[in-house]
Parts: C-alpha cells; sequence; structure tokens
C-alpha cells in the first residue's frame, strides 16, 4: 500500500478529483472468469451517493460506473478492470476563497505545505468523492468473494452518532435499511434524526462510530507480522477520509478486561465468546471480524472562524459549499468495500503461499469455526 | 508493507523465532553517511528487555544487538544493515504441551490454521520476542531522523491499566523513566504496582493504553490517499502483538464533538489546539502528532481453561511459561520504535516526491508551525 | 514493477485493450509543480501513431491524450495523473477466427492457457497499442526529467532491420527524423525501404534492433542490488512486445574483448571510452547511458499456417487485420519512454535516499563526468 | 523488485559485504510444509564456492549456510528463512590501495559517486561473493518448486568463453559437470582450459555466455505487462555482477529471421519448434524456457593503468587481490538460481489470481506441452 494504490495482488489505484471530469480507479490483479457487468457494481454506489436525504449533501451526483477494460462478454478477463465515473454537478464557484484560504480543520493546508500547489476545488483530491472510487472497486471484489469465499457476508452499520450511541439490546439487522442512517436500532435512528436536524439547522456537525462485519470469513487470513490482517483492516479505515480511530474486537475496551474474561474458549463446537474480532496473531479464526471506525465531525462548516490565508493575512473563513452534517452517514458503504478489498487481497496472498482458500481448513478434526 | 517487511524505502525484514539460534533485521533503504555502532541502538534495545522488574517476564535476555553488514568505519554506507539478537535463555521444556494444544487469545490456533505447521516453542514467530527486532531496527531508525529532522522528538508512556487511567492534570514527562511503567503520573504509577501485584499474584493480567507522541515532526509527511501518515501508524501500530485499536489526536473521543469544537483553529502563530493529533488529510501539519494504542490483557495465563487440542480433543490447558501480567508495559519502547519507523520511512518518500524535508515551510509567510 | 504497474516510485498503471472504448494509464508519484498540458505529450505520441507511413498498419487512430487528473492550472500537483486515449478504429470483423484459433508465434495461445478467457479482439491486452500509454506516462516523465536533470536528453533509432545493420561511420543524427524508419544512417534508410517493400509484398515480415542512450544523466543513479538501473532497463525494455533481447553498453560483444579492451579508462578529463553503457555495478558514471533492444518480426501475418483451435483440432490459420512489417519501426519512440520511465523512477529513488539528484557530483575534484 | 530485496511473493533480501562478518539472506513468503535442511542448500553452494581449481580466484571459503529460522523440524513453517553463511577468507590488506583508487570497470566509483562512502574492502557490497546468498535462496527456491511443480528442471552451462563458442553439434549434456566451466561440448572444454590459462598468465581476463533451460515449466507463469516471465528474467539477469546482455529464446537472432521463420507453430501433438524461448506475450508456453546470458571480461587487473584517485589526482592503478580470470565460469550456479526464483516467484503469484499451478494445462483438449 503506498501513494495511490491499496493492496498487493488484488491492487486498487484511485485517480480524480473532486470538481474534475471524472473520477475512476482501476483493479488489478483480479481473478479471471469471474461474471461481471456494471450492473453488479451500481448498487453499492448507490448506497453511498450523495443527495440522496436531507442529511447528506444536496450535490446531485448519479455516480454512473462504466467499466472500460478488464472485462469481456461479461467475464472478467485477469486484465486491469478501468472503472470510471464522470463528475456532472461540480459548482466550483462556491470555492473561490478557499483558493487562497484553508478551512480549519481540513487538508487545506497539508496540501499546501506539502505540494505547494493544490487543485481546491471541492477539496480536490482530498475530497470524500474519491471514495465513489473505492466503493466501485469493493463491488468488484463482493463479486469476487463470492465465487471465491463462498458465505461471506459483509454488513456495515452506525453504532453511535455524536453523543448517542445505540442501544445494543434493540440491535435488529433487519433495520440497517430501512432508515438513512444505516442504523440496526430503529428507536435510536428516529431519536438521530431529531438530534441531526438540529445539528444542521445551527449549521454545526458531529461525529460517528461505524461497526462492519464480516460472517464467513475462512480461517488463516492474514499475512503476519507487517501483513496481518488486523494491521492491513487499521490502515485501510484509517485512510478513509475522517477517520481518527479504528478497533477490532472489543478494541479499547479490552484494555480494562482481565486476561481470563478476555480470551475467547475454543470448544470442539467452536468459540465460546468474540472478544478478538475474530483475529490471533494477525490471522482470522474463522469467527466473525468486527471493526469499528470513528469518524471525527465535519470540519467545512458555514459558521465561520478565524484562520489564515495563503500569504500568512489573518481572515475570517466560512465555507459555502455543500455537506454532509455527519460524514458518518454515508461511511457505511465505504466501511464495507474497504472490509471487502482488504479480504480478497488477504485471500489471494493466502492463496499464493499456502495454495487453498475459502474451504473451512481441515486442520482440526471436527473443528466447526464461528 | 506486506509479509515480514515493514516500510517502502526504509525497509525493514525481520526474521527468527522465541527460541530459535537468534532474531533479527535487515534494514535496507538506509541513507549513507549516519554515524551509527552498536552503542546508538543498544539503550533502545535495554529499555525493552525483558526480566529487568518484577512486573515483566523473568526471562533473562542479554539482547545483544550486532550490527553484521551496512556499516564502515562507524557510518552507513546506504546498504542494507544485518542485526542479529542472540538468544541466550530459551526453556523450551516449559512448552511441551503446547505442541498440540492451543492457548485460547494466543496465535497458537491461527498459526496452526494457516500453516499446518509451526514452531510451538515460545510462541515461535508470533512471540512478542520478535519486537526487539523492531525496537533495533528504531534506534538506527532514530539516528536517521537526528541528522534528517533535527529537533524531531518521540517519547511513549503509559496511560492506563487495567480500569486505571492516569490524572492528567498531573502529567509531568521527567516522571515517565521514573518508575517501570513508563507512567508520566507519579501517583497512578504507585497505584499501578499494588494494583499489578495483586493480578499477578492471582495469575491473572490485564490491558493497557500507551500514547506515543512525536514533536517536531515537519509539515507535509504523508502520502495520500493509501499512504497517509494516519493510515501508516494504524498499520504500525496494529502489528504489534496484542493491539487492538489505535487512535490519531482525539480517536474515538472526536465522535461526540461538534465540528466547531473538533476544528483546530489556525492563526499567524501557529494552531490554537490539536484535537487532530497533528495529522490532516492524512499529512503532517508540524503539530505535535499523537497516537493512542490500546493493548488486549496478556493471554498466556497459568490458570486453567478448557480448549481442544490439535486432535479436536477436548484438554484442560495451563501455560506455564514465563509471562508479562501486563504486556503493554514493555510496549512504550515498540510503539516508540514503530513510530520512528513510520517517520524515517515517510520523510525518504517525500523527499523523493517533493524534494526538501525536515525544513519548517516556507510556504507560508509568517507561519509557526506547533 | 508487477502485474500492470511500472515503477515504485514514479508508478504507471496502464489499462485497456485494443479494440475496448478506450485505453490509457495513471501516473502516480510525479513530483508537484511541473508545469503539464496535453500539447507535451500528444508529440511523443504522434511519434508512435500507426498508419503514418506505408511501412506500419494502416488503421487510423488519432491517438488524442486527455489529462483526466493530477494537473491544476497547467500545473502537475502531486497527486495521480489520469490519461486517457479512445479507441476510434476499431475494425473487430478482422478477428473473427481468432476467438477460437490462436496465431503462431503471438501471446493468443498464451493468454488462453493462463487466463481460460481472453478478449481476443486484436490482440485485446497483448496487443501492441498498450504501448501507447507508456510514451503518453514517458511524454509526463520527460516533463518532470527537464526540471530535475536538466540537460538529460534522450535518443533512440534503429541500428538495424532483419539482415541489414547500419554503417556506424554514416551515424548522423540529424538523419534520424528524416526518414520513417529513424534510422541514422541515410544511405542504409533507403537501402530499408526497398528491402521492407518487398518484405510487405510477400506478406512476410522481420526483427529489428533499436538503440536508444540517454545523455546528461547524472552519476549515481540505480540501487544495488536488485534495483540496478541496467536491471531495471533490461526489464522496462523486455516488457514491451516482441523484445527478445536486451543489451548495455557493449552487450554480447564484451564477451569477446579481454579485460584490458573492456575497461574504461578514468582520466580527471573523464572517461575514455564507453564500453560499460554508462553504468557500472548498476550504477550510472555519468556517462552516455546506452541499451541495445531486440525485436523479433512480426507474428501476425497473412500467410496461412498450420495450427490448432481452442478445441485442440488443426486449422489453417490465417490473420487478415492491419499488422506491421517490421514492429522495430514504431518501437523507438516506445523504447525512448521506457528509458525516460525508468531514469525518472531511479532519480526520486535516489533523491529519497541520498537526497540530491541531478548536479554533476563534486564527489571527485575536478571530476567531469561523459 | 527493489534496493536488496528480490521477488514478489517469494521474496530475497541479501545483505553483507565481502570481508565483513558474513552474509546472508532472508527469505520471505516461503511456502510451509516443505522438508528443508541445510543440506538440501549446501550443495548450490559448493557449486559457486571458490578455489575448486586453477580458473577460479584462489580465495577460500568453505561457504556453509546455517539456518537461523523459518524451519521447525526439518519443515519450513511459512515465516522467514534466514540463512547465514560465516566470511572466513578475507584478506583485507590486498586491498590497501583501493581505499582512495577506482579501479577502472569497477562499482568502485560508482559507489562512491552515490554514497560519498563505501566499504572499499575486496569490493564491499558490490562483490560477486553476494551471489553466494542467491545461490542459497534459490536452493530454497528448488526445493519448493520440486513440491509445487514436479519436473521441473533447471539447468546452466557455458556455451562461449572469449572468442570460442561452443559446437552446438558436439551438444551433451551429461559433459555440463565432467569439466571445470559447466561446458556441454568436451573438446570445447580442453581448448577453453588452455585458452584461460595462456590468459591467466598474462594477468588478463575475458568474457562468456551462460545459457539456462528450465524444461517443465507448467504453462501461463507470467504477468503481463510490467511483471511478465521474461521481463522479471531479464531483470534477474541483467542484477548479477559483470552481465551485460540478456536474450530469452533466439534473442538477437531472431532480428535477422522472417515471420515465417520464427513463429513456432503449433500442433496437437505440440510446437514444432522454440525459436521463442517458451515464452510468448510474456507468460510460458509450457515449452523449455530458454535464457542466454552475456558477462564481460573480469575487471580487476594486475596490470596497471591510467586512473584517478578520490582527490582527482591521476595515478598508476594495480589490483592485487585474487580474481577470477573469467567471471562467468562461477556464474553457471547462478544464473541457475536466478531462473529458480523468478520460476518460484511467478508460479506463487499465479496460483494467487489463477488459483491452479503445476499441472499441464487441461485448456486445450489434447495439448501436450514442449
Amino acid at each position: 500500500m503506498s501513494l495511490n494504490t491499496f493492496g498487493h495482488l488484488y491492487r486498487v489505484t484511485t485517480w480524480g478529483e473532486s470538481h474534475g471530469p471524472a473520477i475512476g480507479c482501476t483493479v488489478d490483479g483480479c481473478p479471471p472468469g469471474v461474471a461481471l457487468t456494471e450492473a453488479d457494481i451500481q448498487p453499492w454506489l448507490d448506497r453511498r451517493r450523495p443527495g440522496t436525504s436531507k442529511f447528506t449533501t444536496q450535490r446531485q451526483e448519479a455516480d454512473e460506473v462504466r467499466i472500460l477494460s478488464g472485462v469481456f462478454d461479461g467475464m472478467t478477463t485477469g486484465t486491469p478492470i478501468q472503472l470510471m465515473i464522470e463528475n456532472t454537478d461540480q459548482r466550483s464557484k462556491d470555492y473561490g476563497d478557499i483558493a487562497s484560504q484553508f478551512r480549519p480543520g481540513h487538508a487545506d493546508v497539508t496540501y499546501h505545505l506539502k505540494y505547494g500547489v493544490r487543485d481546491y476545488r471541492g477539496g480536490g483530491r482530498s475530497s470524500a468523492r474519491e471514495t465513489a472510487s473505492r466503493v466501485a472497486a469493493g463491488g468488484v471484489a463482493r463479486a469476487v468473494l463470492a465465487s471465491l469465499v463462498p458465505g461471506l457476508k459483509i454488513t456495515g452499520y452506525m453504532v453511535q452518532m455524536g453523543t448517542k450511541p445505540i442501544d445494543r439490546s434493540r440491535f435488529d439487522a433487519d433495520q440497517i435499511g430501512q432508515n438513512p442512517f444505516w442504523c440496526p436500532d430503529a428507536a435510536m435512528a428516529a431519536d438521530w434524526a431529531v438530534y441531526l436536524d438540529d445539528l444542521r439547522k445551527t449549521h454545526n456537525s458531529v461525529g460517528a462510530v461505524i461497526e462492519v462485519v464480516a460472517d464467513g470469513v475462512s480461517p488463516g487470513l492474514g499475512a503476519p507480522l507487517y501483513g496481518k490482517l488486523d494491521a492491513d483492516l487499521a490502515a485501510a479505515m484509517m485512510s478513509i477520509n475522517a477517520v481518527k480511530g479504528v478497533e477490532v474486537g472489543d478494541g479499547f475496551a479490552s484494555v480494562a478486561q482481565k486476561g481470563t474474561q478476555h480470551r475467547d474458549v475454543m470448544t470442539p463446537a467452536g468459540f465460546l465468546s468474540n472478544h478478538a474480532g475474530g483475529i490471533l496473531g494477525g490471522i482470522s479464526t474463522g469467527q466473525q471480524v468486527v471493526v469499528s471506525v470513528a469518524f471525527k465531525p465535519t470540519s467545512s462548516l458555514r459558521l465561520p472562524v478565524e484562520g489564515v490565508d495563503i500569504d500568512g493575512n489573518v481572515v475570517d473563513i466560512v465555507t459555502t459549499g455543500r455537506h454532509d452534517p455527519c460524514v458518518g452517514i454515508r461511511a457505511t458503504p465505504i466501511c464495507e468495500a474497504m472490509l471487502a478489498l482488504v479480504l480478497i487481497d488477504q485471500a489471494l496472498r493466502h492463496r499464493a503461499q499456502c495454495g487453498d482458500v475459502g474451504a473451512v481448513s481441515p486442520r482440526i478434526p471436527g473443528h466447526v469455526d464461528g
């Protein structure tokens, strides 16, 4: 992983800026012979698309993906798959002042410090618009995983918005798609709607925690020591815009646990608990893989704030573009995509070294994973 | 980063098992002309060394490092630096039962599931003993950073043990080296001694949070999007044994913050706060870089527990080797080393693309970083 | 270098098939602040473009390049540069039989053996059409090199066609652009025209040797041992379609030389000869870098030949598409591009590790390179 | 491939200098469960060992390899394998003048220009002594290949020394191990002995061509476009000390061939010829893979020559160390090792993407490869 490429064997290279003509990515290393059309990818993009409720940015983008290469007669050929999404609703005039100013909490200043030059329109390369490419690449990854690790299922949802966590006792997976927040707790979803509406009216923003899980992960995925499955997941999630923390399994809560509490006891019928989040020593156990991701509040706000401009002058900064009051809302499909990208890459790496993948391991007689 | 190599340009490849003849690493890509002898590396290893207090494992290892290549007349030559540490106090007989059993919460089972064969003695490759190589490589990195980014300072310390966090109002950096816990709060260090002694007597264990900071980081380090500074830090820390969570800056606490609270206001004299932990858009701002790392409780315990063996039989598992009751204690020098490794790698990557490194950026007139 | 990405720090990922909607590449890791527009890239593409003389394929492609990202206000921003070239003159019906047959000497059969599925139209991914992306990426590399290593000059030319080598005593660099063969020997260019016309009429083909040189290469480029400058050049050239051999400096001729003949004597005024081709121990000396590349004859011929089809049946194979009778003719700009890509990547790698690049080395007083 | 690491999935990182305490390498990514002891590696090292005939350097090295990690109970564990060879016969005093002088044709000057500092003793890192590590790593690769691609056989031999090529009509594979030159032509071996003796007495040296072939390579190996099998082979061979040229199949000779001559016709019983050297479009066809490698004459000679020293002064340079009059002699086991390293890496890469390896492809019914 480096620069704009993610993955080692299933390699995704993204390109494009928020207000350029298009964005996209190249998926290289994809196994051949997997059925794939735009229709397999578009639904994932539609879930991330802006402008679908009053709680997200009002920028209207069709986010229509085109496959330009690597697929022939509806089948992947093993050659690079180019996915392109045209930008259609750029309103660059919104960003006039930003050309010479730095929004606090935003990458404006660091891109300037690093490169000396930047495409400031809509945040340019640092915009969350780039995550559409991740979701598209993740869509391809899901199609491949479906053939390689049958039974694998990836699910993301929001477990906390601002100060308001869900009530785990009300967790209902069927609720996740029934509200604009990907919230598994129907009562909390209603609370959040009111809470976020209030925030939106005061032009403020708030953070969120997304949890993303994978069921049916085959045991043995993960390349210790520096390609551990959890190390890859941490990097993948932390590379998403606005993320400030990542946990696996019990995460920071495991600090206060005693060894006797935390250790997941293994029986012939499987593990009795999953504090580890499905990963031990950087390798999947076959249990559910569980990752939590902390998103900070949106930094682009209409509320004015003191700042400096490119010449070092003190200025009042007001951001007039269209923004999400809680970036975490649209982050669920993105976290899912990153999990898919990590899993497919690790599955191919495991197959390279160890020759098998996807099967329930026969290495412990009678062992049932999960 | 993949398999057993960490870093892209400053590349560290570690090798060795807990109870083999030696462990070590190759540092490749090191800039030439940096003064270096074993004496520059040994002090860092001595800080991580086991057996120095009753709170850590009683295994006695001199951890004496030898430079076998890459240094000539006390100067790095730009060629690979081989660092070797011989293992001297292996007591492999302690591990007899482990050959065919899996300690709960430990990598025993996943190495078996992945590879089908493993060196079970002392955890083999999955043992925390490997971290000595990281600390050695980090020692070299510090020597290089001293010449490349003068003024850079890396400091780690423990901020929570089990249920007991430090009191930030009593934070005193001078205390860090004065107790066996790298604790900046003298009163809490005394509490922890009692707390851990109790745990030790009941043969139980507990987790910890390590915080590690870097002062004097030059602005501009970090390669968006998939080589972001924070993504690299997350992977680096998560790759350490027993880590379950990583935060940058305010981390999970930023979720409950409003945008107006979280955004760090920039003035001609610098930033007014540092909720971001010194990183925006994956690039360093020039402020203090702040990372928090959650360690789970030690999983190897003398307290018996039900488990399965390699043939799927139910067995009672008792671990009789020597172990740390709180692995977090010796983790502070390891987290520091990983931070050093990330920073030197990013500094070289930045120099490659942008040509300068280490200087306070002249790109915003009058701008004082930090 | 792996799969469809070339380079380590200046990374080019190409995508696209001969008869798909478009081809292109992502240039990642490009230094920021370099002036760049389509007009800087197009001239290099025009030199490689098919259909410009009767000696090359009659496929008509404008090969018009578009920059979709990574450039803002005429300046590179350090973010990925996406270059796209639309395919406009695909005549896929020419390739009907090829769907189930394998042209001898062509990648048809190996793509089938490896992937089980392939885009057979025009050779799909294995078509030399992909080299347009290399030339485009090389155009960007030249713009960067112009700012990083001023005075660097890359020149390619053909030194042998079929059985007919040039006469070195008639070498005139000014002739290179004056004939359709990039031939520095005007008399031989005239011979080749007749020779190739005869071949063309008999529907046969022939090979060629391209020599490509770089003047003004700064000393010190090359990363021993496995990133040697010559190792990178060998891989770069061998990765071009139809290449079967690569030499540096005297190449295979150095086998028959004695040590006293081959060694290039160094004086305060520079080297007295250049048998080494500007590279010693994998590192540039500052002399002219010289690489020779052997191209095999085109394998797609109208002359029928026995072969097998996808079901193992014996068939008569006749290729009816449009092809170059000597692929070496259009290879000169491609070899130049690959040399540019290797040099920019090595220059950035050198700057990363050693901090300087492009200057005449001050390390030997009075030393004049070249 | 970069710096001192070769390979992508089967990764070899070498370290060490000619006159340091030891040299060695880390083999990372090795499949688990392969039987391996020092005795499997030592024979390959013994073939490359210096001092075994009067035609090679008189330096006496046991070249005894030790496995320090990655193998347990005689079986690879999938973790890094550290191989170490101690240096025992360093005579560094031979190299006194070299500290401040540059041998013509040698890497002395370029290491100085690149790094500003170098271990000059015996050529330090640029010494061919490093190739012992390659041969050791290649020995491990052969053990793995034996289990992964049964029937694979790698054979190297010398086909030209100086001005004297072998007579192909006298080619006898059984002769290869019967003379000190790995020569398959017994009559020519006798000629070479006289020829080289004469050269040695005049303190001069000469080059050589090594040919190395692999039988039983499974079809489908090679990752187009920039990880082509032939591109990897070109880089691998060019990375060996003193190599100036690489050919695949007919190489430069294919230039003068017509398309009808060069294309290898395929029949249900296999190919009728092998001009391609077993590779089409960068992918193995299943035929014999054939690579030729040109070695220049040894540059370290006792015959004095004018040169410059580190201060730019004109000096007389005389090399008094022990050297091979024809470095090509000991190059045969090295070329074989590099071929093994490329094949194992490509086999793992193929298995990752396509899932199978080593089997005769069933994709063309009745097709018999080779």
